[in-house]
């Protein structure tokens, strides 16, 4: 294979080509930003897969009328630290920050703030919002659906998304412990790479369209992937659980579609024919840490968790154990100086939205 | 192997037994029947391993005097819907229910209630307190830390114990949806019934001395047993990251030992030379339902969803789809029934501490 060609931007000219971009589509300037925010953030820790490279389905949706730009957010049942908002349809990156701000707000309040939400779509990465709550020295939960792609153990049919669960914990010197992991055994992006270069993947990642595993990467597309964990033998019970809860908190507790009723985030992937609610679901949680411990004892604790972790004796042929967050830390490092490589497709596609929209974009 | 020979008691009689050596050993009457009721709901669900089984542990913490028989367990941190419990050393099966009735009560005046737990221990079964959180109309969250036996991914050494997590959805119609499951890819038991059958185990259990992986169950005792997922490739960072964040709101937000300063719970087992905080810890989470829906709508979407999950088409040699919980319930419906089976080997721990203790136990 050779070298996939890369471009390279600064963080701050790919966000004012999205934000231009929302703006075009009739998306409010605070709320474009905002979007444009939570994108540059995927790009900028490394995220690739949900940055800029999302655009082209943002604009497609938008094309086809499924996102409202101008939507209204509102709590539509709460109770002190809980609440449900109605996302009105808008872009999940403009309805995530306004629940998760109801959350944090309900936080400052009653020590822990709790919202799930329906009628939105797309969030972007689940651990920006994690991200948001350590701003204000909470603690930040985050999870959403996603259109179905997971089997459930022993099911031959699709019927979960990827599901993903993140939660952050400040540290004091260190920098924060994020965790942010999808609850399926692998992404669907790694399937497709090996199926791109044309290599088996492990057993246990995927069922074809019989139900039966298999290491042929073609066969995800009848099939379906399987949840974190992969056989019974080696948990897969577990990562449908755990797909199962965040299906739960995000859809059946706020009304939005659960399961294998979860509508597309790509107008190339057919939507459901039956609807159970409205739009996706997500749901946030923030805790004031001071609620529970002093904020700098607690911050002072996370760091000698951290030491103690980072030393512990490695396997052979690793140089270290990882603490999570650890690689999209250092990209961040890395990218905040010497700007986002783009690949040639992604920018193929923002030359392209440039044309259709009018937004300036030059190489 | 020949058939291990079983007993059957019914579960009141195993309650009684239990209730009256914790009484023997200082707890209180009310105490001492809470933590049988905790002790009993494993054996009524058909998790062995967690209920009269365990009373010889429990005893020997006692001859000891790790456990504290009549703890004054209060908060010593608390904001709103948030707090934290210092269990003053008791039982796990009576800090715990002391601190998720806490969690509970300020869900009911706040929407929702959280509390980290120090300075307790064995708690049981995770699931006994989503459980009651269910009673109350309210979703129930718990965890807890346990002593080293997982090794971090690429780490050779233990760092983090099995570190379980548990969550409970009611239905209207159908039994509640019961999510249970440790963090790591399997539990030390299956190693250990592995090894008495001297077969091999899978590839990704465990890793050996050296950080190695390894397919023979004895070694385990100089190694460590893998987080869900197993191996990288598999997922095992996932596993890793999820006993982290059982570890950090257990412990690190509690001032309980975390990681591997977790004093074990078999006396056995070496205690770490060093400590970083009091016992080891739990989190309890209730969310009251009717503060985000209808609490009669909620339990219904739970039915749909679990229509829909349970006629999913199976895989090739399955007869069906099992939702969260159903092994636990049908274990439930014929033990209420039919009594409880317990082997050879914890019939004669049992009659050894009727011996020790003077409570009489019969055959």
């Amino acid at each position: 294979m050779s070298q996939p060609k890369y471009f390279t931007f600064s963080a701050e000219y790919l966000r004012d080509f999205t934000t231009q971009v929302f703006i075009h589509f009739g998306v409010p300037e605070k709320d474009a930003a905002q979007a444009s925010a939570v994108l540059s953030k995927a790009d900028v820790r490394g995220i690739d897969s949900h940055g800029a490279a999302r655009l082209r389905t943002y604009v497609d949706m938008f094309k086809i009328g499924r996102i409202n730009p101008k939507p209204n957010i509102k709590i539509i049942r709460e109770k002190k630290s809980v609440a449900t908002v109605d996302g009105d349809s808008g872009l999940g990156l403009v309805v995530g920050p306004k629940a998760n701000e109801i959350a944090m707000e309900k936080a400052a309040q009653y020590g822990s703030g709790w919202v799930s939400v329906c009628n939105t779509n797309h969030y972007g990465i689940a651990s920006y919002y994690s991200l948001k709550a350590l701003e204000r020295d909470m603690i930040g939960w985050s999870m959403t659906n996603s259109s179905k792609i997971v089997v459930p153990l022993w099911g031959a049919e699709r019927r979960l998304g990827t599901n993903p669960i993140a939660i952050a914990f400040p540290g004091f010197k260190n920098p924060p412990i994020v965790i942010d992991l999808a609850t399926s055994v692998v992404a669907f992006g790694k399937v497709e790479i090996a199926e791109r270069q044309g290599k088996p993947i492990p057993e246990g990642w995927i069922i074809d369209g019989s139900g039966n595993l298999s290491t042929s990467p073609k066969d995800i597309y009848a099939g379906g992937l399987l949840p974190l964990g992969g056989t019974r033998e080696m948990g897969g019970h577990k990562g449908y659980c755990l797909s199962s809860m965040v299906d739960i908190l995000c859809c059946v507790l706020s009304g939005a579609n659960w399961g294998p009723f979860a509508p597309p985030f790509a107008i190339f992937e057919e939507t459901p024919k039956e609807s159970v609610g409205k739009g996706i679901g997500h749901f946030f949680g923030a805790m004031e840490i001071d609620g529970f411990e002093d904020v700098d004892v607690f911050k002072k604790r996370i760091d000698h968790w951290i030491e103690v972790f980072r030393n512990t004796k490695p396997v052979p042929g690793r140089d270290a154990v990882l603490i999570p967050g650890d690689p999209e830390h250092e990209a961040e490092k890395i990218r905040t100086k010497e700007g986002i490589p783009v690949i040639q497709a992604v920018v193929d596609h923002l030359m392209q939205i440039s044309k259709e929209t009018g937004v300036p974009f030059n190489i």
